[in-house]
């Protein structure tokens, strides 16, 4: 099966959760925005006169099926991929995981967009920083130290153990984004997650996200993604 | 099956959508936390022992699976509460919409809180009536209008067209919230959504959901939950 994703081209974004996970199991794909076209086509699916419409990108199609939603790819492509389990139970509890990604996700976008997404950056900059500073102290140590136990108590070195899921190619995507949109915060942040920094470093060195991440498909982190390193916000 | 909901006592909260589901299928369970000891139970399992501890409440026990994330919850459960269909590609869609429910509700929850959860709303006003301006203009707007696309290309009255699902009592549980919260805003924007208030109805009809909402179970909604009156807010 090749997969269609759509995602706005030029940004890593929510769709890296997907594009890597893809890479890793050398998934057939196009990535359609980002051909000609592309971001046209990616438009109509959502405003046009689709029976199951997606509110946003990243969606993928799959053969007939649209699906959005990044955890919700995730967990349809998971086990696809074997980047997931198949039985029911530990399935859920990755998808719990997943899900504890997106809202952390969300989190981080808001350190640049406190007051809206519909506004500037620049029209919200001493939010951002009030929004930052607590960002940086409480939320993402947080949620770095939850995903830090569960790699505790799963035995390790992964989230689930002996054998890597989507989820751990995104804390690598986690890693590497708040190094590039934080580096003194997250400096900080890593003394006290080693396991993750771990799983960064072992995801990192598996040949096709290597690849991958060498090659033009990988989009540079910039300061239209999630991700964004304005120094203002990294104190 | 007995299920066990672990959710904060006092507020309907993201528990609120997973109580509707359990109530509307006459599903046997305790609301633990609002037992005695319930809530020490509860910060137990995300903080204690567990080889699969939640991040957070809302989370569900079913046997022996432990489940945490409402529409994780919610993904789990429709099948087996007859609230969702059984075909993969109309549970991935299904999904795909309580997701987006899943968005609209933090965007909710940040109209009082948009610079941090660990700050009281007192020291976030101005930035609280900033983020609601936008939220009433066009956030809301553009997710319940999204949702009001959706019902008229099922053909309705749901989601899903004939078949009511988990998603349309979310559907209801927003309308609700939205009127205690914002009634101003809500009443101009429930004008262009008449699809989504038809399906409000239709649920508060359901004679399951209509004995849930005159019983004590019923919490009532407050200024500590994710709906909240500040009239300041809802110009």
């Amino acid at each position: 099966m090749k997969y269609q994703l759509y995602y706005w081209p030029g940004i890593q974004g929510r769709g890296e959760f997907v594009r890597l996970a893809l890479e890793d199991a050398g998934a057939a794909y196009d990535d359609v925005a980002r051909g000609k076209g592309g971001r046209t086509a990616m438009m109509a699916m959502m405003q046009g006169g689709e029976k199951r419409p997606p509110f946003a990108p990243p969606f993928l199609k799959a053969g007939k099926l649209v699906i959005a939603q990044v955890a919700n790819i995730l967990f349809y492509l998971g086990p696809r991929l074997n980047l997931a389990p198949k039985d029911e139970g530990a399935r859920l509890w990755l998808n719990t995981l997943q899900l504890t990604v997106t809202d952390f996700v969300k989190e981080i976008h808001d350190t640049h967009h406190p007051v809206g997404t519909g506004l500037y950056y620049e029209d919200q900059k001493p939010e951002a920083k009030r929004y930052a500073a607590g960002f940086l102290d409480e939320r993402a140590p947080k949620y770095f130290g939850y995903f830090e136990r569960v790699i505790d108590r799963s035995g390790g070195p992964y989230l689930l153990g002996r054998e890597v899921s989507y989820t751990d190619l995104s804390l690598f995507q986690l890693v590497e984004g708040m190094r590039y949109a934080f580096p003194k915060g997250m400096k900080r942040i890593e003394r006290k997650i080693p396991k993750i920094v771990a799983v960064r470093d072992r995801v990192a060195a598996r040949p096709a996200i290597k690849a991958y991440l060498a090659s033009e498909r990988r989009i540079a982190f910039n300061e239209d993604g999630i991700f964004r390193r304005y120094p203002e916000l990294d104190k």
